[in-house]
């Protein structure tokens, strides 16, 4: 029995009917999709993908029919009864309530998006983008009239949010709390994505907190902006209630404590996805992260451990990347502030580069930046942000720190060179070399 | 004392400056020009690129005045006497010859661009594009009367000046005499590429062989073809003769031997660049790899240990990377023909994916090939083809071998996903995962 039909509830379900075809699989999905492309939401508001319909990968209906999974939309679990090993399901529809018995059991309840405590949050033109129920309900909104929008929070989604309604002809603003854009990189970077940003055409107040909102208002701590729709993008907290209250015991950040088999503290219960906790790859230490990238594997490795088999998650990264107003931007491992509050002192390689060789027109710059301890060298943070679709190399650095690589090895890599596609050196090369310099 | 003024023995030179400011440094260049980017010539012939001027990093003036590096180009060295320490250099533009007493003898003499013996090969409309010299004689004959073209060899080199004959309007053939294009990757990548190539209005004749050239005329295995131009790819040898008349030891397809620290085998002797042998990561065979970024890093290298500091090479995958025709192409470590010839069983995992969510307008095939030494299933080579600038993701796989990862390890990275980026399951872990089934 699997609680929650996204990505990693029915990763797990589809790898655990590989495992065991005898199987009985329910998954109980409390909205009426599964198994969509939540991420793609700003590009459909944005009116470069046409339709939500295309975010959806798999219909309900599919898993029933390839998988035999049994898909109940407009399900939702309000208890569960470990002793008794059963669930209890409201219908949304039919507005009952059920009991069910299960043998096994795998929550991958997602995430909540946050949303503080303001006056006047609940109104109908101020909400998240998180479900494709979300995303119809703004696009329902999103009439001719409809001129300025606020968004609040300059993380991932916001951002790609604020870009979706520049391409929409909206007058558009983002508000955040904290001093500059996109936690999790560095000053220099977020210093980039902010200038894309405002040659994109997109408003920018940060260190600006939003207090409340009023029809057609959104009051901050630095005056009132108009606006007639706002979206929230303030990220996610694990969705972990359920659990807690079965006895489940929760971990980092109240994510559900999983081992590396994304097994539960209660036997025959599995978690995976953006409400269970991961470890980092750097620090060793449990964490939570809300990336698809993670809801995705630990969904199948827990689905192929339910169905018998044997894997176990990787420690993560937290490697994240967007493109956000024509420019890529992308992170992993730790940022200089994560690297401090973990207490591990890092030296900085930062270069400024060209995506193609210098003389090629199609040639843009590029930042990275590569972070490295002190002392022994090993890499423990890269980020990368430029235009010209830099922003995947980003994986160079996810596998060399994945790896255990040292900066010194990093500027010893054979990486590829071609004027069109790249420059003589590439930049993390220049970038580790920088940084081994200082080590 | 440094024997050529290209990628590695210029590098050299300033390495070998910043370690020892007192040290003379002289540098003979046959040629007339210094550390240019050669492989952008076909950028210029095409007209992506303005001028051949673009492709020079620095000229000699600036290596006199920023470095006190002393250039003399049009020099010509013809003899090397290591029992008296000193060269016989010829004074192109003056006539003369004369010897220079040498402590330390840097060799980077490049490679040199097989000629077939043909009959009429020697034909002033049948030439290399190896040097700017090269470029500046096939630009003055580009008139509006050269309607047609020819490239033999369909090597990287080849396909692009293809390419650039497109783009300049002519019509254009590439003859290679091998069933596929583009040695060093497998037959799925080089047919994605021949179909490129015909996409774009090349015509592509493999399996056939050049035999001669005759006035317009260009004598085929498959028939004559008419041609006002000839460009020649058919690769470099190493420029080693030099050395071995002096008594150097040479290696692998007669290029020079040298250690990790790229000292030839006599004393005071150094050697870096397409001339020197090179060892490669997954076999720890001596080999020979013609490439601007091993020249680059191998003339670093040297120019560090002979300015007294203390730098080793790397192993070398031969990473390469083009962009033909609008799609990019790249390659790492073994094809599935080098690790048949080095005796290493594999397997292979060929994925066809997107380069971005398949919903998003941007997104175009990808074929990603991994293979993996069956067993115990070490990474030993990879490859990629697609539009969209996916080339570069080659270099994930250059790292992954460098460090030793299996197809495991690599199927569990922690790589970025955004929508309009790449995909959710990265076309690298996807392979990794069809390569492990097999192991």
């Amino acid at each position: 029995m699997v609680i929650g039909g996204d990505a990693a509830g029915m990763s797990a379900a589809t790898n655990a009917r590989r495992g065991r075809p005898d199987l009985e699989i329910v998954v109980f999905e409390r909205g009426e999709d599964t198994s969509y492309a939540a991420c793609g939401i700003p590009y459909v508001i944005g009116g470069e993908v046409d339709d939500l319909d295309a975010l959806v990968v798999r219909t309900p209906q599919a898993f029933r029919d390839q998988h035999r999974i049994d898909v109940r939309t407009g399900h939702e679990v309000v208890g569960i009864d470990l002793d008794a090993r059963r669930v209890e399901v409201r219908d949304r529809s039919r507005g009952r309530t059920v009991l069910l018995g299960f043998d096994q059991l795998l929550i991958a309840t997602g995430g909540r998006p946050l949303r503080p405590d303001l006056p006047g949050i609940d109104a109908p033109w101020v909400g998240g983008v998180q479900t494709l129920g979300d995303a119809r309900r703004l696009l329902d909104r999103l009439g001719p009239e409809v001129r300025e929008a606020v968004v609040v929070g300059g993380g991932y989604i916001g951002l790609e949010m604020a870009e979706a309604f520049v391409r929409r002809g909206l007058r558009t603003t983002v508000v955040d709390r904290n001093p500059l854009l996109l936690g999790g990189v560095d000053a220099p970077v977020a210093e980039r994505i902010g200038a894309a940003l405002r040659r994109f055409g997109v408003a920018v107040r940060t260190a600006t907190e939003v207090v409340g909102f009023d029809d057609g208002v959104v009051h901050t701590t630095g005056g009132d902006l108009r606006a007639d729709v706002a979206v929230l993008g303030l990220g996610v907290a694990p969705n972990s209630g359920l659990a807690a209250e079965a006895g489940i015991e929760l971990g980092a950040r109240d994510a559900i404590r999983v081992d590396r088999r994304q097994r539960a503290t209660a036997d025959g219960v599995w978690a995976a996805g953006d409400c269970a906790e991961s470890r980092h790859a750097v620090t060793g230490e449990a964490i939570h992260v809300a990336l698809g990238t993670v809801a995705n594997r630990t969904g199948r490795v827990a689905g192929i451990n339910l169905g018998g088999g044997y894997a176990t998650s990787p420690p993560v990264l937290g490697t994240a990347i967007t493109r956000v107003c024509e420019v890529e931007v992308a992170r992993t491992g730790l940022s200089g502030d994560e690297a401090a509050a973990a207490g591990i002192e890092v030296v900085v390689g930062e270069v400024e580069s060209t995506s193609r060789a210098g003389y090629h027109p199609g040639a843009v710059p590029v930042l990275v930046r590569l972070l490295a301890e002190r002392g022994r060298g090993r890499v423990v943070g890269a980020q990368i942000v430029g235009a010209d679709r830099v922003g995947k190399r980003i994986d160079v650095m996810a596998t060399a720190i994945a790896a255990g690589l040292t900066a010194y090895e990093v500027a010893d890599l054979d990486l590829g060179y071609a004027p069109a596609v790249s420059t003589t050196w590439d930049p993390w090369q220049l970038a580790a070399r920088a940084a081994a310099r200082e080590l």
